[in-house]
This record gives structure tokens, C-alpha cells and sequence, in this order.
């Protein structure tokens, strides 16, 4: 087990990233986003996704000597073209681009399309918190869901992402969540404890309801609250149009999984949405009346604000460092 | 049971907000939600709401004079006021105003403040589909859901809808969803039969999970896959932030219910947001793609896509008229 402080970190999953083909702009973007998501305890979207891009950078699932580059933009909207490189850049780019564009428009959309898997969603959004925005952001991701009453996966898991800025030191509240009724590694862990799985996580591979977590993982997920009604695949069809067919980027049943290594450039799309509220209600006033909805949710002890268990691990992360495997370390490619 | 034709519902609507007190606009505006809503089977957001609205009219809990203002704009942003009046001329002005500036703009998002119950959400973004153009529309309602972790109730059903276009003659993908697990009704129904509820539908009043339907009425409603996770609570605070803080309306915990006669004006908050797809991916390319996951979505047999069923109710209703109960037209104020 090596420690690693952040800045350790970074530069060896950038080196490693080098290594394998991505360009420096590339492997420092990419670099930023998987420790911030290590530090966070999102292992799955951090440090374990090294081996994967590495994987995908050197047989062409992804192209490490791409540039993303504005391709369109009118008013309030652009599209960033990513080139089927890794995700991070392009994202950086179009948040920044629709920050710029909120504050001149009062509201700004910008697609990325072209696009390969863009880790942590929230994430992309802390500088649209920093600038004082209100921010979504939504991406798909290879399908694994079924549309509503179907049997076949065609919609990614699908996350949703917001931050609304409070004012300092408060931070601001970051909701992230994707649209599966759990992730998948909770049927990987129910599979190697022998244990069944409650109906409404998952179908087997002819479609059908399962509680038996290993036909689940051979079949497909279900979205949340699948039991009683339609809504959670709704929501999954309402996010994958807005970061496809809107914008120009692929479908998730178009994409292969990012969890093999041979596969096609997925060509996957994110999304952001940044709103200034100072054109709507106020910047002061806003900052206000959120304190009151944030008030009113404490009263209860059991309530914790959304994104402040990342932060406090985030923070623990800055002051100690990350414990890394080291046969983790010992699978990145070297320089 | 009188059989109206949707002509003559409407203007027996229009005639009873009337003579209730609101202004011609208002009582038509409105008439044509409810009259659409029945005649699309959702007889919740239907003619039921007549005496309901008629009675807050009256009593002043909204005013039938009010006039909707466009009170703030800046590029693709504005803020309707509907001074307190019923919700149905404010959303319409700025349904067209997010119209006109997402044209301009390519994304335009605008509130509604100091507003009522809203009816179908998606029906106010009907104009959108029309235009070419993609719509997502939310809205708060009067607390009924707790935070995540929570015990009493915080947030609205905080209803989501959305409009994707597509080629004529198809009709539109038309999403309209509540964020709560189930609609109250659900329970009224098992407290009538004497039959316990699945947990994950409702809080008691002490904000336990509870399975007496009774139980849950005296008590609040719970979001979408509560038993699993927060993420319906997250996607609750999310939407209750964009129709309130953002734009200048009241939360859903400061509204008195709507089915109470007396109470406050809610004051509750509508937010539209309109994106052309012709700024983005391409009016024809966003218009080939979505038939692509159209036909992906319809392999399976038992996909019913967003809004088909509503469709057919609606045609069926324009041939043969509504049956409506004269207890309902009985329970009417008369010019």
C-alpha cells in the first residue's frame, strides 16, 4: 500500500496516461478528475479507472492525441466535439464555454459529443458552483436499461447532476446520482456472498425479473423505482435524448462497454446546463432563499446535505493523502 | 352523466371560474388545461379541479383579476409573475416567451412566480413540440415529501415533464412524471379496501415507514425508490431549487395545500426551459436520430412510448365528447 499525497497522485496517473498515448493536456485533465474522485471514496470513478483508459488509449477505444475543439455555438448554446478522445477536456472546455455564455445569456447549454466516459458528473460542475451558477449536468454511458415495459437494455445508467453555489464557507449542495435502482457492483457483491438480490434491481438476460444477482449481472439493470412504475426509465429516455439526438453524440446502445477492452469508440455525449440566477430571481435573493430550504431540511437530524460526505472525505484527502494499492500501481503503464 | 363536447366543457368552465371571479382570460386559459386534462383520462387534473378553483377564487386565496406580467428578462431567461392569480395565462405567456427567446438564444429558461396549481405539466409544453423544439418543464406543489433522511415533509411531488418533437405524423415523445412513489390516490383506494400498502410508498405522521394507507394519508408520501436510496429525494430538491430559489417563488413547504379551502395564495413556482435542437445537433439530424432510438425502444413488444396513451384518450374524446358526472356540473358556480 503506497500514501500518496494528491499531487503525488495526479502525477502518476498523468504519467501513466502519457504512457499509454494521451497527450498532456489530456492526461492532466484526466489526471485532476480521477483523484478528485478517489479522494471523494468514488473508487469506481477514480483510480481504478487508470488501467481502463489506459487500456483504451492504446488499442484506439480512445484517441490520446485529440484536441477538442468548439465545433458550434449560437447565443446560449455550443457543442464541444471531444474527437473521441478522453472525456475530461472536452468537459472542462464546455463547462467553462457555458459558464461564459450563462453569464452573458442568463442561461447557457453545452453538448459534448464524440465523447468516452466522463467519470464523476458533479465534478464538472464545481466551477459553475465556484462562479456563483446553478448547474446541471447529465451524460449516458453504455445502455444497461431497459425502456419502460421493455426487455432489452438500450439506456445507459444515466447521470444526473446538479450544484446550486451557497454563500461562503457553506459549500455549495451537490446532488449526483445515476438512474439505475443501485449500482451494479451491489449484484457483484450479492453474487460472491451467495445472497439473493430484491426484485426491482435487475432482469436476467431473457428480460424477465430476477432475484438471482448473478442473471442479473447477465441480464440487465433496472431504473429506480421500477417496481411500482415507469418514472425512472422516463427520466433515463428524457437524459439520454438531451445528451444525444439534442446534441449530436451517440446512443448508449450504440456505444460498447467501457468494461471490455476491444469495442468501438463509443462517441457518448454529456451535457451541461448553467443558469445565472442573478438574471432570474436575484443573486442575493437566491443566495437568501436557499438558506431558508436548507433550514427547513435540517430540522430533521437525519438529513444530511447532498455532496457533504464526499467533501469531508475530499478534505481528509487533502490533509493525508490516498492510501493506493499497490497492485493497482503495479497495472498503470509505465513511462 | 351529460356527454360535453370538448367545445362545450370548455366553455362550462370558463363560465363557472367566471362566476367565481376570474377575469375572461384567466377562465378560458384555464378551461382549456382542465377540459385537455380530462380528455386525456386524468381526471385528477381535470374537472374535479373546477370546484376547487373556483372555491380559492372566491375566497381569495387566488386572485381571478390578476393579470401575468413579464417582469424580468435577459437573453435566453425571464421570470412571468402570475400576481397570485391561477397558473394556467402565466404559464402559457411564458411558455411562448421560452419559445421565442430559445429561438433567439437556443436555450431559454423562464419561470413562473407568485403561481397556483399548475395542472399536466407537459400539456404546457405542447406549444414547444409544436415549434420543433425540445421542452422540459417542472413545477413545485404544496409539501408532501420528506428530505432524504427526513421525517416530515419538505418538498412537493414536484411533477417533471418534457417534449422531444418528431417527424409529423407521429406525435411527439411527450414525458410527465410526479417525483413521489405513488400518487396519494394509490393509498385513498387501499384505505378504502382495507388493504396495507407496500413499504416505500408512505411515511406515517411520526415519519415512520408505514404500511396502513391511512397511516401514510395522516402522514407524507415518499419519493421515488425511498426504500432503495435518496435519489428521489435528491431529484425533489433539485427541481424544488429551479421553480423557487432560482426564480423567485415560494417552496412547497411555505404553500398551504390545495385541497383545503382556506389558506394562503401558494405563490408556488413553474420553470420551462425550451432548446432548439436546430442550434445544436441540427433541426433534421436531432429530428433522424431520435426515430433511430425511437425503433431501438420498440423492439421490445411492451414498450408504450411516453404519451401514446394519452394521445389515443384525447382523439377519442374529440370524436365522442366527455362523460361528465352532474354531480360535478351540479357542484359549479352558476353565472
Amino acid at each position: 500500500m503506497a500514501r500518496l499525497t494528491m499531487e503525488e497522485a495526479r502525477a502518476r496517473v498523468a504519467a501513466a496516461l502519457r504512457a499509454a498515448g494521451a497527450g498532456d493536456a489530456m492526461a492532466a485533465a484526466t489526471a485532476r478528475a480521477l483523484v478528485l474522485a478517489e479522494a471523494q471514496g468514488l473508487g469506481s470513478h477514480g483510480l481504478s479507472r487508470v488501467a481502463q483508459y489506459a487500456t483504451h488509449l492504446r488499442n484506439g477505444r480512445a484517441d490520446g492525441a485529440a484536441e477538442p475543439a468548439l465545433v458550434r455555438a449560437k447565443g446560449g448554446t455550443a457543442v464541444v466535439d471531444a474527437r473521441e478522445g478522453l472525456a475530461f477536456p472536452a468537459c472542462e472546455q464546455a463547462v467553462a464555454e457555458a459558464i461564459a455564455r450563462a453569464r452573458e445569456c442568463g442561461v447557457a447549454l453545452v453538448g459534448v459529443v464524440a465523447s468516452h466516459h466522463c467519470g464523476v458528473v458533479v465534478d464538472h460542475l464545481r466551477p459553475v458552483a465556484a462562479a456563483g451558477l446553478v448547474g446541471l449536468g447529465f451524460s449516458n454511458s453504455p445502455s444497461a436499461m431497459p425502456a419502460a415495459g421493455g426487455r432489452h437494455p438500450v439506456f445507459g445508467t444515466n447521470p444526473v447532476a446538479a450544484v446550486f453555489p451557497r454563500r461562503a464557507p457553506a459549500l455549495p449542495l451537490m446532488v449526483d446520482l445515476s438512474l439505475s435502482e443501485v449500482a451494479r457492483g451491489k449484484l457483484m457483491v450479492a453474487a460472491k456472498a451467495g445472497q439473493p438480490i430484491p426484485e426491482g434491481w435487475a432482469l436476467d438476460a431473457d428480460g424477465r425479473p430476477t432475484t438471482d444477482p448473478k442473471a442479473g449481472l447477465a441480464g440487465s439493470m433496472l431504473p429506480i423505482g421500477a417496481v411500482s412504475s415507469p418514472k425512472g426509465a422516463m427520466l433515463a429516455l428524457v437524459v439520454e435524448l438531451l445528451v444525444t439526438a439534442l446534441i449530436g453524440a451517440n446512443y448508449g446502445f450504440e456505444a460498447s462497454s467501457f468494461f471490455v477492452d476491444e469495442g468501438n469508440r463509443p462517441r457518448l455525449g454529456q451535457t451541461f446546463l448553467v443558469i445565472d440566477p442573478g438574471a432570474l430571481a436575484g443573486r442575493e435573493a437566491f443566495l437568501d432563499r436557499l438558506e431558508v430550504l436548507v433550514a427547513e431540511m435540517l430540522r430533521d437530524e437525519g438529513v444530511r446535505l447532498p455532496g457533504e460526505r464526499r467533501e469531508a472525505l475530499l478534505a481528509k484527502a487533502r490533509a493525508e493523502g490516498l492510501e493506493v494499492p499497490d497492485a493497482l500501481l503495479a497495472g498503470w503503464p509505465a513511462a
